[in-house]
């Protein structure tokens, strides 16, 4: 019950099943006065809708957005925000033969133990198309962020066993992400590694099989303590958001599970003054101290699992019988996620950031324009 | 603000700084009828009590629990239970010269950021010692679990770089971990490796620096179709609860970052029903699909950074000078985090399930009593 | 900021402007199974809609309500369900001169000084249409609570000073009732009093002014020990529902107001023991005691104050010059609101009581269907 | 289930039982730097204690607060405020022969019947002992609010059928009320019929009866716009606020159930320009408009039932037999509430404005300390 709602100051609550008649989010806390318009969501939508390359799934649709509240004359104004999307391009029949066969690696068995019942049309509200809601609101929140100097940018860091070279985090870095990072169809911003990247992907597709990457997430601009201990820390709520992310299986913040290999001297950024700023001049800490910012670039990153909808034959049981039966899945899937999961790792970003700094006064709550 | 409240259905609230006048934690949601008495909850506060061993910090407190309501006549009332623990072995004056000085890897210099002002005592209420609370709510947690029949356990896998030896997760191995996680100082289960562990935990603290591991995390016996989609999933709350805990700098679910390497043919768990019962042969899934337990055992792991305290002389800054210095930390701490963080991860893990048990119905949110 | 949301374990948020692009609700928490169709919404949405007599706006909406997610094959899935009414008879123009000049009684004063501006449009946000969200979720609520055999009422029981005849609350009482209410325009069951309401509704349309009333709620076959001690006590969450209508000012339980006269020795309800049942003889405590519902019948009454919108000439201000000057207000609206109150209250009733059914476990909260 | 905390973004949880080892609360959301100390709480809870007048149980506690965390030389950190007064004069012989038989008028056979088990000693956590975490969290409340400007004062304005004569509200007529209110044991500012209202307590003690009242709160200087619309409204947070407390059968603001028989063009207050600020001429929306505060004086009323517990013989039942039986309630009660719920009523006022206060930003989150 009621888990469908996310944040606390700024709250979005989606909606919506892969194919019923549509989906959508209604965001509940964005303060009045913020330009808004669709096609600064579109803009977002389309960097995660399906059939933008030959490593996504063809399933063809606009995803066109329409905002039918909230916004008056161009601009929020500080009530809910409804957006929607309708679903057009809907096949159910493909889904007919998983109805009492729950697919490896998919919610369908625990959804059916829950709930005693399912929506088993492309695994209903399980889908990954049930982040088009994330993904507009994480519009909106990043548009609020940028009007307190907040940039976030995420990127495909490793594919298939590829990874990409490491990069120092700073401003100039960031940039060159941002500028690479659409360049092509694996969003990784190492030119050179996305070649191997996508060779490992039409292979996978070739075999009818699938592969996983680790998805990175920085930004810079967030204003240091921001968090609210002890259980509701930045590093905490973040590790939620993104762990709500379906084939996501880990989750890590600046050093993360190398830092279990670090001794505390090397572990620790000692504290420097640079032009009047505290900095520090390492970043093992992936800018949260004590569950609150530091004010160094916040770095993140995304274990995203091998996509579980494969075409190769798998073991599976008819929950009806309860016997045991082959399962050859249909229907259309991507070979692998992590490209098209940047932009709902950055929509996720901005929805824990657009929440702490609305909720810690460093965004007011009622409205952005002057009394 | 607000941030010290965890849960939904079954909800803690913990209170209290290093060298205050106490620490405690209220808890709300507990059904009535659950036997509880103090030597309950002292027992697994011994378990996180510093001064237990050479590599824990020698402060001497035997943090006493006293339970002050919500329990009549031995069993709990469905009221809140508040509990708490008096600090004894209080020595603030160990903390003047860090008062205006950040500590690196500590919460010192985003506090300072956030209130303006700071309990610098020991680190305040950003200290270890906050875990009181959670280990003495997750006392009552796995107590009403029991009933149900979830069992957790944590133990040690990794430390200062040495590795315990991979088990297949099943029920007998768990009970051999619970049989030897508390046989050495280090508890990892693995006793030849613990030794191992202990070795590099004397070196780094004798040389003044601290090293970082990885704690494991194990329950058996939940039910298949817990947790509530999309955004309190299992994983995702289980995510947030353990990087709550200060030093953890990430968690992985079953197969975790190694997922990101795998095939889908390979990560998959294939479904089979044995003895009447659904299971899946591999648990890289880690007992979660789909944000929903599986009903295989969950597995969970949390990367630990080394203790952020260290006798070396770090680079640091004086706050009101703005201008960088040397700081030297005096005062009591581990050379290493993870062997008292076993006691807090097995609390942790025991609130999110019982939450989650009690918001699902498979525990009744009133009373555990017949009618 | 986030205060469109109502409830704990069935949560809805509503969203929508009176005249923007559409109105609508997601509700949270539905248990799957539930059977529910547009028809069971709509037939609800008929009884608050305007233009329904001389009595109410002759606004021309037909209110049409489209479930768009979280029912497959006419049940319920347990996933959020979205739905929601475009608006069609939308005339801005008739707002023009209230844009600067906040109309007595109404909520223009106190958004704009909230948000900076806001959506003058008919009100807005906060126009009596945002109750469409409301009655849309209370439709889906009371077929929930009728699944566990739990009935509501709503009806006038005071109009422009004429009261009905008191009637002692019991079952047959409660029929009668049903069968009278939607037989008159002004919705009271005591018919006489019901021909003495609508004469005063029609005097005050003709001088351009309005009138105010009483609404009254009774709810039988509500399981003894409902309600959450000490804030989330079952009165406590119907006093915030019923407040949360525009127009109610007051809201009573049982005795109400008059408990104040009362002594103890009169008000206290003596238990007895019929049929093997606990019952009061009485019943002034209005169903809730310490919180708690008794299992007698829940009795709330609430004060509505005459419409705001009123033809003759007021005193108001122009925010922008901050002088004072006359308003007359143009526009379409209602002489009284209790008659379309009705199904709000009945709506709201159900949101607290479904809610606090499926907290207190007495509804699943996942699923109707039996394993 | 975790009904124990109250408010959003300034919150509290209040725990312990009328006979058990201690009572407290856990205030979480005060902003660092205020200034607190015991004096200040118990200057509040010595006006809530029993035992200060012939009308007031003679139950002798001294009540004695402690303040175990938060505050650090003398003020707020910003972390949670745990409080707790030990009860002493605890006598649960008194309540033997109520274990089975349920006191008409109390929470006995609910709370039964929710937990299947309960602490009758004193009613347990139904007990007005409850208060006391509510009184002490409302004494920080206040100051918080006093640096805002915002007063609040409580007084009672009826009580067993007499009623103080009407005030016009204004900040002359709120000094009166506090020079006043506590010059007589029954807390009436109209000191006339404060001597009848004795009277009539008096003669009430003597029949072992009890009386009810009315007690009013008026709350100055808060800004207009505060409030979250559209279920958070602040009239709707008011009202389950005073709901919540025990006794309280009815709330209602401004004009309130009179509302009900005045006409648009009386009720609506037309607005004025004085001295450069918005006002209106009459105050009949007692401050709140469309759920928003409109910079006039806050007014609420709320009824109180006469005092459950009566010398006189009642009826009740034996629930373990299921026959019906009478009951002489032993123990010490108060002949009325009225006089000692003044404190309660401004506290939970002050809770609600803290609350709002903060979430809308009015107050910073973080601190009150200047950067």
């Amino acid at each position: 019950m009621t888990g469908n709602t996310f944040g606390h100051s700024f709250r979005i609550t989606t909606w919506g099943e892969s194919h019923g008649r549509a989906l959508g989010v209604v965001i509940d806390g964005t303060p009045a006065g913020l330009p808004i318009d669709e096609e600064d969501i579109q803009h977002d939508l389309n960097r995660r809708r399906p059939g933008q390359s030959r490593i996504s799934t063809p399933r063809s649709e606009a995803d066109h957005v329409e905002i039918l509240s909230g916004v008056f004359e161009g601009r929020s104004t500080g009530t809910p925000i409804s957006m929607l999307v309708y679903n057009k391009d809907t096949d159910p029949s493909a889904y007919d033969n998983i109805k009492d066969t729950p697919r490896p690696g998919h919610a369908d068995y625990p959804y059916k133990m829950k709930y005693g019942m399912r929506d088993h049309r492309g695994g209903g509200r399980s889908s990954a198309r049930e982040t088009i809601g994330r993904v507009a609101a994480g519009a909106v929140a990043r548009k609020l962020l940028r009007t307190a100097g907040i940039e976030i940018v995420s990127h495909v860091i490793e594919l298939g066993g590829v990874r990409a070279k490491d990069m120092n985090m700073d401003l100039d870095t960031m940039r060159t992400i941002q500028d690479n990072v659409d360049k092509t169809i694996v969003r990784c911003a190492d030119l050179n590694a996305a070649e191997e990247m996508i060779a490992q992907a039409d292979a996978a597709r070739q075999e009818g099989d699938s592969i996983g990457g680790i998805v990175e997430t920085i930004v810079v601009g967030v204003p240091a303590g921001l968090g609210e201990p002890v259980f509701d820390k930045l590093d905490a709520d973040i590790a939620k958001a993104m762990m709500s992310i379906g084939a996501v299986k880990g989750v890590e913040i600046g050093a993360g599970f190398k830092a279990a290999e670090l001794k505390g001297s090397h572990m620790n950024d000692g504290f420097a003054v640079e032009n009047g700023t505290v900095v520090t001049r390492t970043n093992n800490a992936g800018g949260i101290l004590g569950g609150l910012s530091s004010g160094m670039p916040i770095i993140c990153r995304c274990a995203v699992k091998p996509t579980p909808s494969i075409s190769i034959t798998q073991r599976s049981m008819d929950m009806k019988q309860m016997s045991e039966q082959d399962i050859n899945i249909q229907g259309r899937h991507d070979p692998t996620i992590p490209p098209r999961m940047v932009p709902v790792a950055e929509a996720m970003m901005a929805l824990v950031l657009a929440d702490h700094m609305i909720r810690s006064g460093h965004i007011g709550p009622n409205t952005l324009l002057k009394g």
